[in-house]
């Protein structure tokens, strides 16, 4: 075979040059992580932070062990090299990738060191009641460091929470000699991470949480700035979205919708919306506060194309969150009599056509809900009165969201160039609207989504999930359960905190029934993120504002750049990142 | 404003970080338009190459002026300092964007100098049939170096072939006293570009050509080794596909289907198949070239997915050409079948119902057709029979193929899953057997095409246009005209090229009458690159030998990467580009 072909050959199972290349990137590492110029283990010290709930009494008193212990306080890391040899710690990814999970494997395996054992579980959750562990070995953990993806390990979604998962629990920590359990994952998976912690408190085994999602919905004022994979996930669908906006103006023709990845809350959109400037950017958050009806949203859209087409700009973008339905109050009221009705007459609406069935429906409905869904787009009616789950209920993630919009901004926009009266609220001069009047609207749409889970870490992810790691193998060693890893100040070398789980927990009704859960945060519209969003948006819809952020680049000037919502929320002063000195970990 | 969100407002229009920074990159320059350390236009001398196509005789005849002129000999550059002042020339895009035209402009910006004047033509051959010029200042050029997209001049798709438009372009190029044009495009736009170049040829005017399309699909052999903006694009989506790839192992459960922008060649789909290892990438010429059956493919698809399966992988990748359905020969036969069908009987189809329609059309069909045609999933046909564009043809671009290729991979899976028969084939053991029966296919689909055409470009892209631009203003300064500019030996420091246009030209049957065009250029099925393809691709098919070339970089080790397909197909020894030294330009 020839020089090139032998290359390229060599270069598969992650081996290409950029692979090769970033295993050798040297990392950003808190001083407290930091002794003699050498990475090790942190002792903890108490800082002067409790942290509880308004169910403070009723979580104390469910997780009496572990919340007994903690105090609810907030633990620091300090330098200081722990001296413990034995321990066998066992390592899981819960949920959705994100970027960064493997060096969060690497950071634990670096605190731990050669004296103790690092366990990698197969696959979740369902691989720690299985008891499916291996070894993690030094090379291993050179061999993943700074890639993307959760395959290491593989990952799943099952929630340990029946009496029987229990007591496999129990069993497979007794039988693999579990001296701590590191869990991945989300703010359900971190919820899990503190009943663990208390069911396995008189064994002895720690439980610490690492907090893990894109979505961004695990955050925590200044104490947890921000889950890891937030970063990556929002810095690709940006560098999409950017190359999208720039096409615009290239190609002067197409309006594109393009909804992210997202479902609870909007984070995804509004960092994408900092990052880019398009022309509009639905925040669901903004649409439950203000109540805003499907008809006002569309209505903004419609009106921001108009004005634009007005000006003789016949492009533009519109971004969309994926969880955008559920948070718009008629739809959310509608749905939810839909589901009622469907499960009260679901016999007799089995034997109907369709036709009759939606006679049916309407029949049952309140006049609110009886008009909205007249507004909607024929497929969706139909989408909606025939798809269901598994439980009768409606898949609403299903509902094409944008095909959706695009719709009814069509039939909105044609009522406008139709009736005069209808784009009187516009303000147009002559030739303006001759300009409107001439408009064609043409439509793309995109879902960017599993492209930003399993990209390789951004340098801050890389930095902030190695040093997670450090953290949280720290803590286990130290002796410390119940708590879930978290980094601060970010722009002035970092902080490690530990807050004890139980001091996050709220009660909540979910599925009927009153769970301890850690609540998901959603964008807080007087937040200093969404704040700046809304100063800026009118001009940005106006005309093309936008910027392009580019790839996301691991070296040269750009590569320290934070993501603009935590640095708005956090009161930075800049962009850019500091997470310590970097160290060459292989 | 706090200093962050003033930062962040300065931020605004193309002036993000990576914007910025990207300005100050310097860009590498082939030796022969450096003189004395600075960058100097360039002077030319006849190569020993002669173009000629097999219709030679009749291009000379049609293009008498200019191929007189050329006689079809390559040029090449040479050190040396043109001394003119006072010319005018204009530049245009033409076509879809593509990533590096902007540094075109910054190239025959810099080639020509102070001393003359160059012209940016608004929005593509429309403008220039408008007379939309506006002058381009150095400044302007400092602005748009090595940024992406079309925006400074914008695009368009008009072709300039009657006689009102030549008589338009004529009396443009007289009042604007233009004495150059270049055109920045794709196959059709070069050929435009020569019948430009012979109906300006008394006037004095030059028309010079530069090499664009992300496809691909304009190259020639070691003479024209790639058009501009393949290398980004291919880049762009190699680490979209890396990245669904590497989540495909980390969540254990999707198979997705991806479709590539590239509606003739599949010169997209193999370069990304190459850099990121699927399962599977269909290769239109492949399937065109072995006259694959539609349920060939599918049966190639569904022996992988099962094969995988059986060994306990779940997971992996199709890479699908966009252009797919018009390669494959018996539904090219059938499409063209139907549409004569549908012209035929026009005015009685119309008024039939669909069931009614879809008996009429099965009675007028072949035998073969009406079996492929009944093969189809039902929205298929429905769609087959139903759309039409304005020319009363079927919109095949409108076919959603990754969804056709889903729904009868399902079907396929579930025969396979349900008749021992016809699974026999794959020659599973017992063990094999349980997994494959207990599969279920769960899948997603992408399709990336947008995305990839206004990303900033690749050091490779930024510096190849910039290389493109140089060359094609230095062809006017010296008086050439009715050349394509092209750059050679990539991996040895450049050599840059003049061919000429008249031999490139090739007498084809479009639209039932003689055309003269520059051939699109398909994947040959025995290039190097296509060949290491297949050796590889039954090992990549059976298990995830997947890698992640990771988002393309502008600073660090892994920014100097040439397209694997380019460097296969030219025999080049390694993927690193060598273009000569970097230049800062600003």
């Amino acid at each position: 075979m020839a020089n090139l072909q032998t290359l390229l050959t060599q270069m598969e199972e992650h081996h290409s040059l950029f692979e090769d290349e970033i295993r050798k990137l040297p990392v950003p590492v808190c001083k407290a992580f930091v002794k003699n110029g050498k990475i090790a283990p942190s002792s903890f010290k108490i800082t002067d932070h409790v942290l509880g709930t308004k169910d403070v009494q009723k979580v104390d008193e469910h997780f009496k062990k572990c919340a007994g212990n903690s105090g609810n306080k907030v633990l620091e890391a300090v330098q200081g090299e722990a001296d413990h040899s034995g321990l066998r710690i066992a390592v899981l990814f819960s949920g959705g990738p994100a970027a960064g999970g493997h060096n969060v494997i690497v950071g634990i395996k670096k605190a731990i060191g050669s004296k103790n054992t690092l366990l990698g579980t197969v696959a979740g959750p369902k691989g720690l009641l299985a008891g499916e562990f291996f070894e993690v070995t030094e090379d291993a953990a050179n061999g993943i460091i700074n890639t993307g993806g959760f395959d290491f390990l593989g990952s799943d979604r099952t929630k340990i929470k029946t009496d029987e998962q229990f007591a496999k629990v129990k069993k497979v920590v007794k039988e693999h000699k579990l001296d701590g359990i590191i869990v991945v994952g989300g703010d359900d998976s971190n919820t899990n991470a503190a009943v663990l912690a208390e069911l396995l408190y008189d064994d002895g085994v720690k439980v610490i949480g690492v907090p893990k999602t894109i979505d961004g919905d695990l955050q925590i004022g200044s104490i947890l700035p921000i889950s890891f994979g937030y970063d990556t996930a929002t810095k690709i669908y940006s560098e999409m979205v950017g190359n999208i906006l720039q096409d615009t103006p290239s190609s002067r023709k197409y309006w594109h919708f393009i909804k992210l990845m997202g479902r609870s809350a909007s984070h995804v959109a509004l960092e994408v919306a900092l990052q880019t400037k398009p022309a509009l950017a639905l925040i669901s958050e903004e649409i439950y506060e203000k109540k805003m009806s499907l008809d006002q949203i569309v209505s903004n859209i419609a009106n921001t194309i108009s004005l634009r087409a007005a000006s003789g700009i016949n492009h533009g973008v519109i971004l969309i969150p994926e969880g955008l339905i559920e948070f718009i109050p008629e739809m959310k009221d509608m749905i939810t009599e839909l589901n009622e009705v469907i499960a009260k007459y679901h016999e007799d609406l089995e034997e109907l056509q369709l036709p009759e069935k939606k006679d049916f429906v309407y029949k049952q409905f309140s006049a609110d809900s009886a008009k909205l869904m007249a507004s909607l787009p024929g497929e969706i009616e139909t989408m909606l009165l025939l798809e269901r789950d598994s439980h009768g209920n409606l898949p609403v993630s299903q509902i094409p969201t944008e095909n959706l919009m695009i719709q009814m901004v069509e039939d909105k926009l044609h009522m406008m160039q139709k009736h005069a009266d209808d784009r009187h609220h516009l303000g147009l001069d002559e030739a303006q609207e001759a300009k409107f009047l001439k408009f064609k609207l043409s439509t793309l749409n995109h879902f960017f989504g599993y492209e930003g889970r399993c990209g390789a870490p951004t340098l801050f992810d890389a930095a902030y999930c190695l040093n997670l790691g450090l953290l949280a193998g720290s803590l286990v060693l130290d002796g410390h359960t119940c708590y879930i890893a978290a980094i601060t100040e970010l722009d002035k070398g970092g902080k490690a905190l530990a807050l004890p789980l139980t001091g996050l927990l709220n009660i909540e009704r979910r599925h009927g029934a009153d769970e301890m859960v850690i609540e998901k945060a959603l964008v807080k519209i007087n937040s200093p993120a969404f704040q700046f969003y809304e100063e800026r948006r009118t001009i940005w819809a106006r005309s093309d504002h936008f910027s392009s952020p580019g790839p996301r680049q691991l070296w040269g000037p750009t590569a320290h750049q934070l993501p603009y919502t935590v640095a708005l929320n956090q009161g930075y002063g800049s962009l850019i990142f500091n997470l310590g000195d970097p160290h060459s970990l292989t």
